[in-house]
């Protein structure tokens, strides 16, 4: 567990309590970073930062780490981990938050080991943007680093929020955060009024309908893998950007073919984890299963 | 204008008044032969079934003509022209009806002109299910119907629709539609069924995120092109069917690559289609437009 992570990413780390149509489960392993890591690890060596507290079950830790995800980055206080409990529609897109305990996450001040400051990838998963810019502010050597954000920091952290956005490679939101972000409404015009605020790549997320990834080299249309049943679509976005990252560390480059060869592994490896609640799809998932979707998919798309 | 069509499309005729965020037009030539011939045209020689009121202005009809759409199968009843009105939320895709007045739509019998009894390709525009039965029973050499229908006659008229069901080669429909119609919630299991009551495709239409096209060879992801800004939605999904059907009719044959080029063609006239209102960016619309679009849309899914 000592080698060099290559990515590494922060965000939250929960137990969450999910209702579907038809399942109500109870003290998931969630949160951003959960997901992210989870699935980044098929491809690079992932280091997780984040806050758990002594709460947080030694069976979870133990799932981490059959990932192979480094856990230098893990800090555990006294106190709860972060709660959280929702419900979904029966179209399985709209939710409600029934619950949002943020335990040690309310306090969560993430710190980079050292083993991580060198690691060129970074993902830094949905959390205040000052956190963002302090734990940044440890990489020495980050050369393409991705961000998520949330309309919450729109609103009460605006200044900072953008001081990150300058500092990032990519950034991802879904068409209401871009709206909220540039006061513009049409898609197209605010990826572009993003892209003059510093970063090279700005993706549009828009859920079971893939996503739009806009550069000044033009537009890509990245496809969702259309699942037979959608199980739970928690962690989604982080699946997909978790997979996104560890592709590009993996072959340690970004430029657009990898790139675009990055966002349909993020597809692929999305539409397996929403096929299960929490990491249960992912932890039986092989590369032999990867790389059999990422061909159905690429087949059809393949005009 | 008494050469044989290759392509005929049945369906309404409408004048519509719409309002947007934007704007607000009044007497707008509109209904689905509209949208789905004026696309087809550029393609096909299309020919047009159905109705029009002695107020339908004959500045209409010269706009039909100026397409090079064959109006042999387009009849003039004593009465009102079909007036639909509607307002789209900001959003552009929630869309209220205000208005509703058959006229002569409520009477309508389409008959087959001789010229057109020979074409192969047919378009049954979303028109009472025994209506389409009858007419399309006039057609002596049908190789490729498509058909769209809407969720009133999967309620009131569900026997006759199986039965144009069972006779075409394609429907399109949306989700809601897809799962009146089996019962079915998942898509893919509808459309698996639906494949299974006839059609060899089954195209599930999802909007501003293009398409996804069934059949026993596999799963397309169709994109739609992202357009800069939307206009007026109207007509966007006849667009589509009518480029669509132009293109199979243009080339004389409907395997899967040719279906799949449709496709693109498809999402590209639909993307022009909602740049204005009613068939005004069709108007001015080139040929070195379309394949400049289609190469960029193609770009755009080219991973």
């Amino acid at each position: 567990m000592n080698d060099k992570v290559n990515l590494w990413i922060v965000g939250s780390i929960g137990i969450d309590d999910i209702k579907t149509r038809d399942e109500d489960r109870k003290d998931l392993l969630g949160g951003s970073v959960t997901y992210c890591c989870a699935a980044a690890s098929f491809f690079a060596r992932t280091g997780a930062v984040g806050v758990v507290g002594t709460d947080f079950p030694e069976e979870f830790m133990n799932r981490y780490r059959r990932f192979g995800i480094d856990l230098a980055g893990l800090q555990r206080k006294e106190g709860s981990t972060f709660r959280w409990a929702g419900a979904y529609s029966d179209n399985m897109i709209d939710r409600t938050t029934l619950k949002t305990e943020l335990g040690v996450f309310g306090e969560f001040s993430p710190e980079l080991p050292e083993s991580y400051r060198d690691a060129e990838f970074v993902l830094l998963g949905n959390i205040q943007p000052d956190l963002q810019l302090h734990v940044l502010g440890q990489a020495r050597n980050a050369k393409f680093v991705a961000m998520d954000t949330m309309n919450l920091w729109l609103d009460i952290a605006r200044e900072s929020l953008l001081k990150v956005i300058a500092k990032v490679q990519m950034i991802s939101l879904n068409d209401e955060e871009a709206r909220l972000l540039t006061g513009l409404y049409h898609i197209r015009d605010c990826a572009e009024a993003i892209l003059k605020m510093g970063p090279k790549y700005v993706a549009i997320k828009k859920g079971e309908h893939g996503s739009l990834l806009f550069s000044s080299e033009g537009v890509s249309i990245v496809p969702a893998y259309p699942v037979k049943a959608v199980t739970d679509p928690t962690g989604a976005g982080d699946t997909y950007a978790g997979a996104f990252m560890g592709y590009l560390a993996q072959k340690g480059r970004s430029d657009m073919k990898t790139l675009r060869e990055a966002l349909l592994y993020g597809s692929v490896m999305a539409s397996f984890g929403v096929e299960s609640f929490s990491l249960e799809r992912l932890e039986t998932l092989t590369s032999a299963e990867i790389e059999a979707r990422l061909a159905e998919l690429k087949a059809m798309i393949a005009f």
